[in-house]
């Protein structure tokens, strides 16, 4: 590996370098150690410096790794480097004992490739000291941080699990619109759009777009896409847009298979995580749980354990947050699961697609893990007679919903699904305090930017 | 597989019956084979029925494959059974010569799990004779028809194949907002939303978010992802709601990197699907074209072999439709490649965010697939200075997109990236005469609905 232009101490400055190193291939700072003593080119950002009298020493980070840089505090003068500026170096991946992975690079030519201003925040810190709003109107500089740019990878790695899992099992990756004519649950958050002479919304689930393709013969369909909820009020757990991780199946016998697939498919996740991303899981100091068999327990009797177990009364028959927190910890002390299903919600609690079943219920379930719904799913009505007898109930007019509910005159088979927020799931699993923290460029009550 | 409850000739009708039939498991039409002479649960669509004397056959047809099923006449009668229902059968799998796969399935018991009412279109012929409208209108049987279902599947292969390239690569999928503040390219032809008290708009395109995360340290970022434009006309070739299937890669030395990229993902994305899809792409009777290293043309050449080769002028410094055309047959005819890469657009044609190069022009290029632009990409600036420059010399205020220039000042590589249209390529690749017929769901001009 001689480069064919090799001038030590040479300095080129400015944005500009295709000529010059060309002739070398860039090396990855995770395989330097496969080239001891040799030469390479590595390429980066300039994480920290430390001026010495006789050395200066440089951390250069790039999309995997970090290694420690010394160079010549004559070439470190020359080349003028900010922190957080965009460099190429060449130099000689050269044992040192004192360096932290036991080697370092001794560089021979710094070409900065884009110069970096003062920080509006500093970012090379082991935390990130700075409030959340700054954190997000300063995204690129925050998510370039050592425990906040894993999250993304590991979030990617969930949704590259999801997707491979399902493909596995049979499922088809759709894509259906999110300008819609109306909403899935009658109309309220709503975003409006001005769709040219129309108003039309965006959407807040693919509900009806699963159900619909499950029908149209692909049984077995799967979508990841953003969904629109136009909440006003801001919690720590809500996004006014969001990615939704929605699946439906077809010719089930029951919600009972649609738990059993989310169980099997939570447990594939993970594992792809813990494959994938060992070392951004290290690095937020994060260790995956179990999925076991998840324990499974109807509303009612939940809400009978609040009240006897910690004399919680719930005033209608869901569970507020704090019920969520208790139920979760009272299942985890009982059976170790950080996971459980609630089932068998009451029909005023769920929507008018949702499955009844005897005494009021419904064929529907939550999953909470670690305190927290990340998935509402269920068994959905098939038949034409019965969903629009529904939707009438609900006080809703099926016309309203005509593109949709026709279809089911025409052969939907038994079907259910579930819908998993990949925001929060991914801020449950790693231990992050508000839903934001999970999102690349959140949109909430009061953030349109950046 | 001696079923738990066998009374031949029973004949269970109604919606549900999820009790009789729990104790046996659904084979799949495809699984058939290897259960010759075996008794099977079948289950899914009647495609056709054809009532003999002494015997109706019908066509069951599930997510994968088509089935023969004889049944006895008394007991195909009694279960009032018409085209499109969704049934489950138990019968047994019996060699008959007769039969187009070697094998029939002799009806047992047929469960009616739901009834089709009359059809407004027909979908069991070989060609769907019905107009474009009127498919689209009655999407959920449309997509069932055997020309139609299998478009989807290979589009989810392309997605599939897209993503699974990318991540061998080391690129990182990544999820950005598609409700913004501003457009990409200076406010035209955009959707606008109300975002609580706010003005907002649908996002036209990931472009700075993608700009923006390879700045964050990722280097490499995909998304697949919904964009818009409020593009008034309409043609064969636009959507106002599309799939994007958009990438970004940073410490490139040129815009020759992407193309070499798109090369190789586009060869790979191919491989995939003829692994994936063999039969959905027999039933449409397509053969997949080579990727060869793709030839390049810098458009001012292009333009040149119009005019030598076909008479043919531009008035400006572009290919129009038929120019596309001609310059793809041209390509093909000398070198036998259906893609050809168009480079070098003047510095007018193109965004404020593409690197200039000498002479007037950009590191830019277009993708030709058979006739039609399916990609267009380039090296995009990295710098502060040059940034806000060149959107001063577009006539633009760089304060307009603040939220996007300020990163700039930051350390960003140089970098480039590319976006596919995905329902332009589906369509292109499966020779589908309207983009229209690659979404599930289009959204244009005059279509909101379904």
């Amino acid at each position: 590996m001689t480069p064919r232009h090799s001038s030590p101490n040479q300095i080129w400055l400015g944005v500009s370098s295709f000529l010059g190193e060309m002739s070398m291939e860039r090396t990855l700072v995770k395989d330097l150690p496969r080239h001891l003593k040799e030469e390479v080119l590595i390429k980066g950002w300039v994480e920290r410096i430390r001026e010495l009298s006789t050395v200066t020493f440089l951390i250069l980070r790039d999309r995997i790794g970090r290694v420690q840089v010394a160079a010549d505090p004559g070439l470190f003068a020359q080349s003028r480097i900010s922190t957080e500026s965009v460099v190429e170096m060449r130099g000689t991946v050269t044992p040192e004992p004192r360096a932290k992975a036991g080697y370092e690079v001794i560089a021979e030519r710094i070409t900065v490739l884009a110069h970096a201003e003062n920080l509006p925040i500093s970012i090379n810190g082991p935390d990130l000291q700075v409030p959340p709003d700054l954190i997000l109107d300063n995204r690129v500089l925050s998510l370039r941080h050592a425990r906040i740019n894993p999250i993304f990878k590991i979030q990617a790695a969930l949704v590259h699990g999801f997707q491979t899992f399902l493909n596995q099992e049979g499922f088809v990756q759709v894509f259906t619109p999110k300008i819609v004519a109306s909403g899935t649950e009658g109309g309220s958050e709503l975003f409006s759009v001005q769709y040219f002479e129309e108003k039309a919304y965006l959407c807040q689930s693919p509900q009806f777009y699963k159900q619909m393709l499950v029908g149209s013969g692909y049984e077995r369909v799967y979508e990841v896409g953003h969904v629109y909820r136009a909440e006003k009020h801001a919690t720590s757990r809500h996004l006014n847009e969001y990615v939704s991780l929605d699946l439906g199946m077809g010719f089930i016998d029951s919600e009972h298979d649609i738990m059993e697939l989310e169980n099997r498919l939570l447990a594939y996740m993970l594992a792809y995580v813990a494959e994938q991303c060992p070392q951004e899981l290290e690095a937020l100091g994060v260790s995956l749980p179990e999925v076991p068999s998840i324990p499974k327990i109807p509303l009612a009797e939940a809400l009978a354990v609040l009240e006897r177990e910690y004399g919680k009364r719930m005033e209608t028959q869901d569970l507020d947050p704090e019920g969520e927190r208790l139920l979760s910890q009272y299942v985890k002390e009982r059976t170790g699961s950080e996971f459980v299903f609630v089932t068998d919600y009451p029909w005023e609690k769920r929507p008018m697609y949702t499955m009844p079943k005897a005494g009021g219920l419904t064929c529907s379930f939550d999953l909470l893990f670690r305190g927290l719904e990340i998935t509402t799913g269920g068994q959905r009505i098939h038949t034409y007679d019965l969903l629009t007898e529904n939707i009438r109930r609900k006080g809703l007019d099926p016309n309203a919903f005509a593109f949709y509910v026709r279809n089911f005159a025409f052969g939907i088979p038994p079907h259910g699904g579930l819908a998993i927020g990949l925001e929060r799931f991914t801020a449950q699993l790693l231990g992050l305090a508000n839903v934001r923290q999970a999102s690349l460029f959140p949109r909430d009550r009061h953030r349109l930017m950046p």
